[in-house]
């Protein structure tokens, strides 16, 4: 259980840093969202708006900790997050 | 706040009934995923998993709530939701 909520702490942290990262340029319309579900243990980074007339969606990270261990669902951002969560 | 709150519940209600929906089909390795971040007030409904060797990653509901108000950020299904919400 200490090791699960250090999981945890580890994932937010890692995600909250992302946010940083990607909304360096923000002369657009998008907004960059975290999504922490803790009951269910589900972390998500994603973008949400609009460029010009288009509509943006995209989830960058999505990272879940099931049975003590971390599942990373999905990355499409340029960072090796296994490395970056050993 | 009363509002918020019951806006709250509604929304859970409503993605919980759309899980239900969507995992009829459950032949496959794809699991639908419930996200609901109660801090940021942020709501979500997805797929996520293995179709044969293809990677499946869809967010199919974003719902937010701020200032008050509901935004539905995202919506791929059929349902209406703006009249779901009503």
């Amino acid at each position: 259980m200490e090791r699960v909520n250090s999981y945890r702490q580890i994932v937010r942290q890692l995600l909250t840093s992302q946010v940083n990262v990607d909304s360096g340029n923000s002369e657009s319309e998008i907004e960059c969202q975290l999504l922490f579900d803790s009951e269910r243990d589900r972390y998500q980074l994603l973008e949400v708006g609009w460029e010009g007339l288009k509509r943006v969606y995209n989830c960058f990270i999505h990272i879940d900790i099931k049975d003590s261990k971390i599942w990373i669902q999905r990355n499409m951002t340029e960072t090796d997050l296994a490395q970056e969560l050993v």
